[in-house]
């Protein structure tokens, strides 16, 4: 384990020395040999599956797990968009001079070597790798047991793709053990050698990671995300955005768990907003309020709480503006919180005193997305407050360094 | 302890949500109480010092508690002129429409609530405490015992200017308690109150931080500064940006500890920096060639990786660019180096190659700081490479949450 962060200190070196050129035809070419291996992967693939039924994962697992032709081409385009994207390093990000003629510039680097533990799914293999290289880092990949074999032959395709533009393999590194001493190894940074751990996964994996981590933690925790829908809501606005919020894929972190309604529009709007959602499979957990206008199952103080990745709402009337913004406080996540209003003066107090790392009005909360937010891809929504929030792309995965010129200047 | 916590977060509420002009009034206020309260912080200060010289603390120690009319002085003028710096707050950092409608904004925000852990230097409950305002935090200021007496007196001035301007007075608290309890309660974040940890002081106490912390720490480590004097360079500036580097003041980090010195020049120039930097009282200690050149010490292993804080310099004789740039690499810690040069495109390779917070050309290390960058103050100098790096100013005290306006927009 030691000899991976070694050699990736060491491909760190020529990758942000490379040009944006050769980064991106690394990643053009890392998408091109997917697309040839296909036939590879989705071999590796059944074999996951083959191991995965047999040791009993569920359905959701499975399908996690599952690549078709499909998938692994959606995987390969994805690399080749990372690859068109504008190449971030070397951007000036400030530039000042001061009164004794310093000339000073704020200028946009890699991080470093970057690990990440993650999962079932095997395209964060490609998503993850590609993402780091763009941003000018290498990457130390622990994938999950399950898709090994899978992740195994994805990184030959995108380890092929580094050689051909010239750059270093090791840029890119599957830690081929499963065992949990790895895991630890890279949370005590490899000697010094990773800059920042990401996991992707769920809740154990991410509490497991923060409790042991030394080395910088990006973290992605829950999406306990709420939308609220306001006195002033247009109610075919509120109707399509919370049944898409809750109902389009119940199982993203982005998904709405909680709606919370206005009292004064509660008796005519809420009848509607179930009738729906009940059309769509949802099931729904109301507070005494909400029960007593749609008869449901009452909600308890966990359900505020829950993260429920599933087709389940929890609701609640509150009071006006004040009481929903009391309760996003209370019991989010920080992740994403929504208010559906025409009242811009009350859409603007909510913008500005929600404190979640995205807040929207008039827009269903699953478009909480680095590709829906237009940064081609994401390597995870930041839930903390430092570095990189919400969605996380290529940006993300940068840093700056401080570059002075001068002219002998000594200080006083 | 846990209270502390609770206040805090209840404060950052309203320090977030108040005027920009509220906030600088309580800064001009703040600056106005420490004046006036000069007599009881030297008096608080002058017991501090009675136990300090009991207790047979060292004068470098006594120098750092110690206060006087005009270092009071220079301290509520820091704290004024933080107040007049421009309120970060709400700044749009980004806009941007997406091909579905969707107005995306990056906004600059607070971080929250962070506490600062430092040592001796009673003036760092000032500035800490008005750079954390500035940038709309809260701060919790665990002092060292050393300086609790003049550090009271010093808050309860702070505390009289955020109510003179209407804010909570829990924005800035003190911690009074000194046992060491209360910084294990810091550091695992005071049950979810604190959001950010900033160690001033010594390297004991930051490896403490980072080996305890559960929360994210901005850290400050060891600053060991090169200085590289390539063959391109002016002798005359080379010299006068030696001396200055290392001896202007020897005990802060940017001090320079090693000199690297090109072989070409290193039989013509190496006698006259070693005069001069003996005239100015340094020890020297240098590799085989360079003490075949000037009679000194040998340096040994540990000298390369030593923050001297002292007036000492190693010094070591090297092929050229790559050479001295590898011994950076090997040696620096990413604080701070400098190549003295008339050669731009060597100059620029520096620039560009060496991996460090703060890289500079034909200047002094001395420069880095916070307030010889424009930043109006520091509250420390990050080594880490997440989020701040080099000095950090207000700027460095915020964050950014994601603004979407939308118009019903569902995902598809």
């Amino acid at each position: 384990m030691l000899e991976l962060g070694q050699r990736a200190r060491k491909a760190a070196k020529a990758i942000r020395e490379a040009s944006a050129q050769a980064r991106s035809a690394a990643l053009a070419a890392m998408g091109r040999h997917i697309r040839q291996a296909r036939t590879d992967i989705l071999a590796a693939n059944a074999r996951d599956m083959v191991r995965g039924q047999a040791e009993g994962l569920s359905a959701s697992m499975l399908d996690r797990l599952k690549l078709d032709p499909d998938r692994v081409e959606v995987m390969a385009r994805g690399v080749e968009e990372v690859g068109s994207q504008k190449d971030l390093l070397g951007e000036i990000m400030q530039d000042w001079r001061r009164p004794n003629g310093l000339h000073l510039q704020r200028v946009r680097i890699p991080i470093g070597v970057i690990g990440i533990i993650y999962e079932s799914r095997p395209n964060v293999t490609a998503d993850a790798g590609a993402l780091c290289l763009r941003a000018g880092n290498c990457a130390i990949l622990r994938g999950g047991s399950d898709a090994m074999e899978s992740s195994i032959e994805i990184t030959k395709a995108l380890r092929l793709g580094l050689a051909k533009a010239g750059l270093p393999e090791d840029a890119i590194q599957l830690v081929e053990t499963t065992d949990r001493a790895g895991v630890g190894a890279m949370l005590t940074g490899l000697q010094g050698a990773i800059d920042m751990i990401i996991p992707r996964g769920g809740k154990d994996l991410v509490a497991r990671v923060q409790a042991e981590a030394r080395v910088p933690v990006l973290s992605h925790l829950e999406g306990i995300c709420h939308t609220y829908v306001h006195v002033g809501a247009d109610p075919a606005k509120a109707l399509a955005l919370v049944v898409n919020a809750k109902m389009r894929r119940t199982g993203i972190c982005g998904a709405t768990e909680t709606l919370l309604i206005d009292a004064e529009i509660a008796p005519d709007l809420l009848p509607l907003l179930c009738a729906s959602l009940s059309e769509h499979g949802c099931e729904m957990r109301g507070d005494t309020a909400a029960c007593a206008i749609v008869p449901m199952t009452p909600a308890t103080e966990e359900d505020w709480r829950a993260e429920y990745l599933a087709p389940i709402l929890s609701i609640g009337v509150v009071a006006g503006p004040d009481a929903a913004m009391a309760h996003i406080a209370r019991y989010g996540s920080g992740h994403t919180d929504c208010i559906v209003t025409e009242d811009t003066d009350v859409a603007e107090r909510f913008l500005r005193e929600v404190d979640s790392a995205i807040v929207l009005v008039n827009a269903s909360t699953q478009f909480a997305d680095g590709g829906e937010f237009g940064f081609g891809g994401e390597i995870g929504i930041g839930t903390g407050r430092l570095h990189a929030r919400g969605p996380v792309g290529a940006e993300g995965l940068t840093t700056y360094k401080y570059v002075v010129r001068g002219t002998g200047q000594v200080r006083p």
